[in-house]
């Protein structure tokens, strides 16, 4: 499974400094590595490995949920666990890009909105869009939620929220993030129509226009929109596949720079997938707390990690609300609400007044719908499943590009999400690649989306936001005989 | 009844340059304020009239409706036509304010948020918020055909609009605007998340940070604390409580400031009530055109409207558009549903990416429900049920204030919404008032909400929100012993 890496175990508990099950699940998955367990073995019974290991019973179903999650093992009801298929060979991760001198502001071109129509037609096979397949979402029982509390209590289709959101479904956010180990009251979430929303007031409320925003490489577009429709200048920080923003040229970067706020992944970066490790999430928060700077999470990937623990988002190190986090349901749930959320720490009051005069509330019906859903709707349940399917299909994807495309290609290892981001054969040029595919109907995302500079020319972001299919994977070929025709 | 003034009729027919029904109308008014038809009169039956005069029954009915519409006549079922009970004296009407110097970054102070929190919380009297009361909305259908939507077709709750609008309702809304006398095409629309939104990105299409854009004065609030968060700055253009803004005023600040947009609702004025004659309109238009100026025109309000002609917008004159029109449901059907709309005439692709970069979307399921109501719901005959609910309870309303407020106080003559301008004594300071009247658990709206300068401390925008109640009547009662203990 080229794309899992298993997020770092929270707490250190012994000398290893693993947990005790992740330990196990390590030595195991050495034994698999090593040949000793071959793919459609039957490893031993959790009964029989507890006596073996001489650990709980718990233990060992955690270190197989951890290897479940891997993807070194499957389980087959009411049969036990076995090896699944051997990963491919492990090609090689794309490379860090170069610091950027200067800020500049930020001229997107008219590609976004060109990938982002394509991504709403049909007809076009959308590796362009992160937009996830509606087959993944609960959308009958949504449906039937929704209905159900219009009817119960219409008068909410009149009654405008204004800038407070619907109060139990702000307690139902604060109840999850409690348990990904972000303590945070309630009256402290401000809910927005969508993360979009949530991004541009957060940004609002700690810069001026003119203002130099650090933000990673390469970068969500949306950030890049959202930076220019602000009239603030941006700053990249070159970021690694595998552990998010390089903290050292962030430093040079605020030393050199006048920058005024960070605007940040950590939890699951998109478009790398990337985890950053919690040893660095904690060394981030002091490098901010040292220059005073307010940092903007998106989280919104977070509960789309493949690893057995949620990863912890940046807020969870706050000390001096200095971390604005914001997120949506709009990955895991429900895309079609907009309904997201942020939680801005010391900035809570003027976040308010921005979300006030800027879309003034967001629609009581639908945050009482997805409130109800997450308490009675088996919300946990549905994330499973959903995080099984991304890693499913992604893991099939990545194994079609590998097939496809030609040597000298370069993977990330997503760790959550639906994306990869690829690094073709430099002659590559993705923008010609791009009109190519289209002519296919294909839709695909051109890494010099993800930048401000001439970076990522032979990059893309591949979304795999359908199930997987033959029509895919025939699309997958396609693509990659494109690719190799400009070799 | 002193708050009905008939709009202008929209298009001279013969010589006398009134339509005949008008003609009709104004002389029958004539009989009534004469006193030859007295409150409780029944008048002839349209049969009758229509022999008496000599038109056909089309124009005695129109007529009628006229009456009925300007408060002279009520039609009581299967009896006829009766005259209504004789509105009181006309208590005189605000005066204008003084032009500005010089335009001013706004300084919004917390009452604002203050007034409404208030608003929101129901142990006050909400005469400080315009949000209309659910009683008056057919919210059990609107949930009936929500359900139905999401029911039918759940793959909506996971599909976002991204940022073109729900098509089918940008149809019917385009269509609405051709009887209003505004020919669009529906993909000259793009839906916000209410007219909120539309306004900021129509704001932010057409200025940059520090410019200054020319508003009427008094303004609606949400104006002042938009253009301060979008760090504009404005400059506020002397308004009749009759016709709208001043425009000898405004050409000046023209021709003195360097002024890059003017923003304005000319269909129907809050907090006035004014709307501003079509051939003011005419003029308008003409010397935006003269100076190459764009306008934001927010028509939120036209739909509430007494008279029995729609105000026209000023977007029914835009030749080359300069007039960006926003609008929303959240007066008329749905204010929980936060869907709104922008024809931003020339500046559509940059409203379109700004719309991208500051929500992404607007919910389509919320889209497809007001879209079948426009369609199936009988939209306009609630429509007319709401504006005679509006005008018979503002008039009611504006009698309680006559009996209860003191002497020399000045009012407003609303021709539509639900809220009427007063002009206390000038020796009555309204934010001490508003202290008062909380202690009393009344919410009302001080003037200099409405301002940037120091002018309205002594006026009040008195929203009649609710019902007509004993309730209400009392709390007129008790902030008119509150006015007059400062006198």
């Amino acid at each position: 499974m080229i794309e899992t890496a298993p997020p770092k175990p929270v707490a250190p508990t012994r000398a290893d400094s693993r947990p005790l099950y992740v330990e196990l699940a390590d030595s195991l998955q050495h034994l698999v590595e090593q040949g000793t367990l071959r793919p459609g073995h039957r490893v031993p019974s959790v009964r029989i490995m507890s006596r073996q290991r001489d650990v709980s019973i718990a233990t060992v179903l955690q270190a197989y949920t951890v290897l479940e999650n891997r993807g070194f093992l499957e389980a087959r009801p009411q049969s036990g666990y076995y090896v699944r298929p051997r990963p491919p060979s492990l090609a090689p991760e794309p490379r860090m890009a170069k610091p950027m001198a200067k800020p500049s502001y930020v001229g997107v071109n008219d590609l976004t909105a060109e990938v982002m129509d394509y991504a709403q037609n049909a007809d076009y096979i959308p590796f362009g869009s992160a937009c996830p397949h509606h087959s993944l979402f609960p959308t009958k029982k949504l449906a039937r939620i929704l209905g159900s509390v219009a009817r119960r209590d219409p008068a909410l289709l009149v009654r405008s929220s204004l800038n407070r959101g619907y109060e139990p479904l702000a307690r139902e956010i604060a109840r999850r993030y409690l348990q990904a180990g972000v303590p945070l009251a309630h009256d402290e979430l401000v809910v927005s129509t969508g993360c979009t929303e949530a991004l541009n007031l957060c940004l609002r409320a700690v810069t001026k226009p003119g203002d130099t925003v650090a933000i990673e490489t390469p970068a969500y577009f949306g950030f890049l929109e959202i930076i220019q429709s602000l009239n603030l200048r941006a700053l990249e920080i070159p970021t690694s596949s595998r552990e998010g923003m390089c903290l050292d040229a962030l430093r040079t970067a605020i030393e050199q720079n006048d920058i005024k706020a960070v605007m940040v992944m950590p939890g699951l970066h998109n478009p790398l997938g990337s985890v950053m490790p919690d040893e660095k999430k904690q060394r981030l928060y002091d490098l901010l707390c040292e220059y005073d700077l307010p940092v903007i999470e998106d989280d919104i990937y977070g509960d789309t990690h493949f690893g057995e623990v949620r990863p912890k988002p940046l807020k969870a190190w706050d000390k001096d609300g200095r971390v604005l986090l914001c997120s949506s349901f709009g990955k895991t749930l429900a895309p079609g609400f907009h309904v997201g959320w942020t939680a801005p720490g010391r900035y809570l009051e003027r976040v308010r007044r921005l979300k006030f005069t800027n879309t003034m509330g967001t629609p009581l019906v639908l945050q009482k719908a997805i409130a109800e859903f997450l308490r009675d709707g088996g919300y946990d349940h549905h994330l499973r499943s959903l995080r099984r399917a991304y890693h499913q299909d992604l893991h099939l994807f990545a194994q079609g590009m590998q097939k496809y495309f030609p040597e000298g290609t370069r993977y990330s290892r997503p760790q959550g999400g639906n994306f990869i981001w690829v690094e073709l054969p430099a002659k590559v040029d993705a923008l010609r690649l791009r009109k190519d595919a289209l002519n296919k109907r294909i839709n695909i995302a051109p890494g010099s989306l993800f930048t401000l500079k001439d970076r990522y020319k032979h990059c893309l972001r591949m979304s795999c936001s359908v199930p997987w299919s033959d029509e895919i994977d025939a699309a997958l070929r396609t693509l990659g005989d494109l690719i190799k025709q400009q070799l």
